[in-house]
C-alpha cells in the first residue's frame, strides 16, 4: 500500500520533507538551458537534477503540474517523464494536479495521473472534492487496486483558503465537514502501518486547523503545503502530526521554492555549485523538520 | 468581450446548444482509425469531424480535457490542436478543464488554458473555486485582459453534487454562497449585452437550484451540463434562463454523448453516414432547446 511505502520513506530518511518541483520560467537557472527554446529539455534537466539530490534526502517528490502545463503539451510530457525518472530513482511521486470531475471524466483523470503509460503512473495525486464523493470514487478505486494514494484538498494554505473552506456548516467550518466526509473512506487505502493513503491536504499556514483535522481524520496521512516560502514554520507544519516510533509523524511536509531556488543556487555559475546549494537547502529543511518532529 | 461573442452565437444560431467532445476509446467509431494505435490522430480526426458539423448548428464547443488526458501527452496535444481547429472554424471553445490552484500555479493554469500558444487559447475555461477567491483571480485577470471567459463550478449535475454543495451555510446551501461570492466579480467580465463572461456551472439536473442561482447571479451566463445523456429535459436545462430578445436566454446548454455518439452514428459504416447521423442528433438537440426557449 502507498501509506506503508510513504511512511517507510519518512522513517528511513528520518524526515517528512517532500520536495516540490515548481518550474518557473524566470527562476530556472540558465545553466539548464534556454527554457523558451526547448522547454521540455530544460524542465527535464532541471527536474532530474533536483531528483538526483532529493532522492537521497527527502521522503517524496511533488511536481506541480500546472507549472509544467504552462509550457503546453511539451511541459505536460516533461512532467510525465520526470515522474518516471523520479520513480526509477526510487522516489515516491505525489503529482500535484488538483483534478476533479464527474463519472467517466474522473476515471479519465485517474488513469491519466495514477494509471500506467500513457498515464503518469504517479504514486499519489491531489484531487478536489467540491463536486462530491462520487467524483473521488474513481481515484480511490484505482488507488486501491494499484496500491496508490489520493490526496484530497481539505484545508489549503493560501490566503483566500477561508473564503469557502471556513464557511460555517452546523457549527463547524466546511473544511472539517469535508474531513468528516472523507474519514470513513480512509479504511480503503489503509496500510499495515495503520495510516491511510487517502491523504488530506492540510496547509501549514493554519496549524490549529491541522490539529482539529487530525481529530476528524485520525488515520489520514497529511500532505502539508505552505512550509518555507509560504511562511509557515517547521513547528506549524507538523502541528497535525502525532507520536510515532521515531517522534512525531503523520504525513509529509512540502517545500518547493525554498529548497529548489535558494539564493546560492540562483547565484551558481556551475552545475556543481548549483547542486551543492540545492543539497544544502534540502538538508537544512530536512533537518529543521526532523528537529520539529523529535523535540 | 467573451459574453458578447457567446450571446451573439446563441442568438445567430437560435439555440443555446453547446456540443461537448468526450473522447471515449470504446465509443469512437473505427471509421476514425485505431485509437490504441495513434490516439492523437484519431482524437483529432474525430473531433474535427464533430466541429465541422457543430460549427454550423451549435453556439459553442466544450472539449472535456480529462478524457483527452487519459491518452497522455498526445491526448493533451490533440485537445489543444482541436481547440485551434474549432476556433479557426469560427467556434467558441469552452475548455472543460476544471482547474484550480493557488497563486503562481493558478497563473500557470490560466496561461495553459486561456493563453496563446503553447497555451490552448480557449475562449473560456471551467475552474473550481474550493480553494478561494484568490485562486480564481489569475483566471479572471487573464480573461479580462484577453476578452475571454471563466466558468466557475457552482452547482454541478452529478448525483453526488450535494455532498458538499448542499451543505447548509447560514440558512442557504453552499452552492448559493459560492454564487453570492462570485456575483460582485461578474462586473469585471460584463459585456455590452449586459451578460457576464464570468459564467456559473449550473447543472440541468437541478432546475430549481438553477432558478435560485439566477437570483444570486443575475448577470452570469450559465454553462449547463446534464442535458441529454445525463437525464435532464430541455425545459429543466433552461430553468435558469430569463426573457431575452429572441425568447429565454442566459447561457449555453451542453450535450456530449447524446449528440456525438447517437446510435445511428455508432452503426454507421461510412463517414458520410456518420456525419448525417451526428448532424441529425445535433439538429434534434438544437431544435429541442430552441423550442424550450421560445415556448
Amino acid at each position: 500500500m502507498f501509506a506503508d511505502r510513504l511512511i517507510e520513506r519518512v522513517r528511513s530518511k528520518q524526515t517528512p520533507l517532500c520536495v516540490g518541483i515548481d518550474p518557473f520560467a524566470d527562476k530556472i537557472p540558465a545553466l539548464f538551458g534556454d527554457v523558451d527554446g526547448d522547454p521540455a529539455a530544460v524542465l527535464l534537466k532541471f527536474g532530474a537534477a533536483i531528483v538526483d539530490v532529493a532522492a537521497k534526502h527527502a521522503a517524496a517528490l511533488k511536481p506541480q503540474l500546472g507549472l509544467f502545463e504552462q509550457f503546453g503539451e511539451m511541459g505536460y510530457a516533461a512532467a510525465r517523464l520526470l515522474t518516471e525518472h523520479a520513480r526509477n530513482a526510487g522516489m515516491l511521486v505525489i503529482l500535484d494536479a488538483k483534478r476533479g470531475d464527474i463519472g467517466t471524466t474522473a476515471e479519465g483523470y485517474a488513469r491519466a495521473t495514477l494509471g500506467a503509460k500513457p498515464g503518469f503512473n504517479a504514486d499519489c495525486v491531489t484531487v478536489n472534492a467540491y463536486m462530491g464523493k462520487d467524483t473521488l470514487a474513481p481515484f480511490i478505486a484505482l488507488a486501491e487496486s494499484a496500491g496508490k494514494g489520493v490526496a484530497v484538498l481539505v484545508r489549503t494554505s493560501n490566503p483566500g483558503a477561508g473564503d469557502i473552506q471556513d464557511l460555517q456548516v452546523g457549527g463547524a467550518p466546511l473544511w472539517r465537514r469535508v474531513g468528516e466526509m472523507l474519514a470513513p473512506e480512509c479504511d480503503r487505502l489503509r496500510g499495515a502501518c495503520g495510516w491511510s493513503g487517502l491523504m488530506a491536504v492540510a496547509g501549514a499556514t493554519y496549524p490549529e486547523e491541522a490539529q482539529a483535522l487530525r481529530e476528524a481524520m485520525p488515520r489520514a496521512l497529511f500532505l502539508v503545503p505552505g512550509y518555507g516560502a509560504q511562511g509557515a514554520s517547521a513547528d506549524d507544519a507538523v502541528a497535525g502530526f502525532i507520536a510515532g516510533p521515531q517522534g512525531l509523524e503523520g504525513g509529509v511536509i512540502n517545500s518547493s521554492r525554498a529548497v529548489t531556488y535558494p539564493p546560492a543556487a540562483q547565484a551558481a555559475t556551475t552545475l556543481a555549485e548549483w547542486r551543492k546549494a540545492v543539497e544544502q537547502a534540502i538538508l537544512a529543511a530536512s533537518g529543521e523538520l526532523r528537529a520539529a518532529c523529535t523535540r
